[in-house]
């Protein structure tokens, strides 16, 4: 008995991820409680973004001009690239402040099973820029889980011809956290990576 | 140095209750990664509740057509209206099955700190409903919180000299419950309202 417009958008809000039902009918009652102006500007930022973002053709990232604002900045440091997995890895690593070099994007983690080989990951991309003679190091920021440490392997191989220094980001307690707390893995990672002081 | 139509989009997506920068940034993410066709008909979903949607002259919920499919359906009891605080209570009345009277939505509820009275309540339009002489029962069905209570007293107060049955939903234990974990005012609800059984 809910009316038609109200259950579209309720299952229309369904299909982001982390939303159910409830949740969506929330959003939709507070979208009706509001302004018309409130809802027509969410719906043309939805488009929007649609429109007119792209990847950026040499490293991958979202952007509206190709090549992006990382790619055309003069000030970055131009020997360095950082290999992420999503564009969104890319923002977590910006907002360190810590990183002045280049980007490149994957679009993803080697995972055979589902088909994803290094033909569907831009690796080739990456292989013909460091090619190039400019970079002097490459820096592996995929996850910490499976795909992302088979695909970080198999960057680091690809890269040992090319004679060009590879390092993975460091593993270990997150800062704030417990060593009780810790699981296993993470803290033998850490034992393992252990520096000098 | 997030590219401008995803940070909008982010903004956009931040307005939501319980929606946060972090979670805001999922969404987009999610609506980036979907066919462009996905992002226009949510937008159209958005506007489309906005436009499409009003409230029913008669009983005040959430309508296409007015009045309301509950207000012109003959097959319901035109002697009892259950009167709720909001559009999203009469959905979650309906969804237990038991209900097959009419309706009354207030828009709120009193709350004379916030400058809400009787007038901005739909309060008015309720007496005049029950003047009409057709109806037999209130249910009231607001909220069991300060400013629902009140609204129930007032709407009781108001109903006596119209001759009508004034009800008011049961609070107790929730189903499936625990009388241990239950909160004292609820277990002592519970004790007050017991029945013969």
């Amino acid at each position: 008995m809910i009316p038609q417009p109200l259950q579209q958008l309720i299952e229309e809000l369904c299909r982001f991820p982390g939303v159910g039902p409830k949740t969506a009918q929330r959003m939709a009652f507070f979208i009706l409680s509001r302004p018309r102006k409130e809802a027509v500007s969410l719906a043309r930022a939805l488009v929007g973004a649609k429109d007119n973002l792209r990847f950026c053709t040499l490293c991958g990232s979202l952007t509206e001009a190709d090549p992006c604002a990382y790619c055309t900045d003069s000030r970055r440091d131009r020997h360095t690239i950082c290999v992420v997995q999503e564009a969104r890895d890319l923002f977590a690593m910006e907002r360190t402040g810590q990183y002045r070099g280049l980007y490149h994007v994957l679009h993803g983690a080697l995972s055979p099973l589902d088909g994803v080989g290094p033909e569907e990951l831009r690796i080739p991309d990456l292989a013909k820029r460091i090619s190039e003679g400019q970079v002097k190091e490459i820096i592996i920021a995929t996850n910490p889980n499976v795909e992302g440490e088979a695909t970080a392997a198999y960057i680091a191989r690809l890269c040992k011809p090319l004679k060009v220094k590879v390092t993975r980001i460091a593993f270990g307690l997150p800062v704030g956290g417990d060593l009780e707390y810790a699981d296993d893995l993470t803290l033998g990672r850490a034992l393992e990576g252990r520096q000098d002081m």
